[in-house]
């Protein structure tokens, strides 16, 4: 099968390299509108052909959207006419405004998926193999996807050694809101305040570990994640005024002195132990 | 020399294992309030001796305090009636409180310490062979310390590889509420936001790196992090405020559908790729 992959950054790049251990029975062909990112694709061989045209993209078996939220949603006109057997694949973090993007007469070819993993690096050199092995792929509301592309997508990302989930597109935005995008909207502001407060000199010195954890996210795209800040905008804010309600509660408890408020707020966030 | 650990905890526990590589130079003794991890560090062979009474640990040329920062301050008239050539080094995360609570009859003892290293995990079987190489070791106030304890520590700070910097205690407490207290809440308040919305279950299945990384330090000590939450109280509280003002920035381009302010959000504090 022709696999057309548009995006050759972490996303697209990766996927290439996983699909290196099919050559009967996956051709790559790579699609991307940043020169230097076709120049870097075809320096570290990530994909069997590059394509100039996104004509011989249509023209593939299986396309591969791994690009912005935002460009996804841009692409769908594009994508009018590909064949009814042709499967079209999005590695967008949001679901729900992509879904009800899609026009009707493409509706069948899509699988709208999330692959839960990914690095803060980006571009073609962030391309690793295995990024996809044992990783959770989030595929969403698959009963309207045609029944071709479910088995072909879905044995795609069995060969790629994904761990396969459901969830309607819905559920997945609140839920990826709270567990992926407020998470980095918490590690930005918490760069942005230390930041204007703190030297480079300072952050060196005194970096034991905790900071590097909680800043490595911030180091992400802004073109991705100003993008599924927009898209994601309304399960996204309710996660922050969660979290915004949890600092309030720190804070109430400073103010008055409450070691064993403090303690106990602590200890609650320590039940992660007993899942993850 | 004869050199008293107080904790036999992650900092207590490694820097007996530091030490063993010394074996003509420093001898260790152990002593720990808990059971258990007089113990583990038994059966582990951390220490060249455990002690039972805290006489003889004010009978050794150097004593070090790897406890809680509350446990520190508690313990500050035990230790009045050393010799005055012994040396007390605190391990503590906050300095200013630790500082202002020495006896004046012991000031020249003291060497107020902080190892910028650790993990999230405690108690000895925690302890880790390295975990001070190359890492930063804050000593505060250094002129207030006795010339020949000012000696004492920095030479077994070197023996243990790490790094010295020197810093006056109030520029330290405002530095890592900053660096690392401010996000230690937000891990904390990340995880209990997320506790409350999201099933186990969700949790696992949508973690994706991002989630792991802004949580790990969220399985920390209560009792660690409430002592330094409340001894760095008004430091916490003007970083908690610095950030939630970063939150709010957020929230407000997301409200006004401002993705351009965003993704300038998102690009300043990428500038951190830079420093770390």
């Amino acid at each position: 099968m022709n696999i057309g992959i548009v995006g050759l950054g972490l996303m697209g790049g990766s996927l290439a390299i996983a699909l290196k251990k099919f050559p009967n029975k996956y051709k790559t062909f790579g699609y991307d509108h940043n020169l230097s990112h076709i120049k870097e694709a075809i320096e570290l061989g990530l994909v069997d052909k590059i394509v100039e045209s996104f004509e011989e993209i249509k023209a593939c078996d299986i396309i591969i959207l791994a690009i912005p939220v935002r460009s996804i949603v841009k692409s769908m006109n594009d994508m009018i006419g590909v064949g009814e057997n042709v499967t079209i694949i999005d590695f967008g973090s949001t679901k729900k405004e992509i879904v009800s993007s899609i026009p009707p007469q493409i509706r069948k070819n899509f699988v709208p998926s999330h692959p839960m993993t990914g690095t803060e690096k980006t571009g073609p050199t962030a391309s690793i193999e295995n990024l996809y092995v044992d990783k959770i792929m989030v595929v969403c509301d698959l009963e309207q996807s045609g029944v071709r592309q479910q088995e072909v997508a879905l044995e795609l990302f069995n060969d790629i050694g994904s761990k396969i989930i459901q969830m309607d597109s819905a559920s997945h935005d609140n839920s990826v809101a709270f567990i992926s995008h407020m998470p980095h909207a918490l590690s930005f502001a918490l760069v942005n305040s230390v930041l204007v407060q703190k030297s480079s000199d300072d952050i060196l010195a005194l970096e034991g570990g905790s900071f590097k954890s909680m800043s490595r996210i911030s180091k992400s795209s802004p073109i991705m994640w100003s993008d599924i800040f927009i898209q994601n905008r309304n399960n996204l804010l309710l996660s922050l005024q969660s979290v915004k309600n949890e600092l309030e509660k720190c804070e109430d408890m400073l103010k008055n002195d409450d070691w064993q408020g403090i303690h106990d707020w602590i200890e609650k966030a320590n039940r992660l132990k007993g899942i993850l």
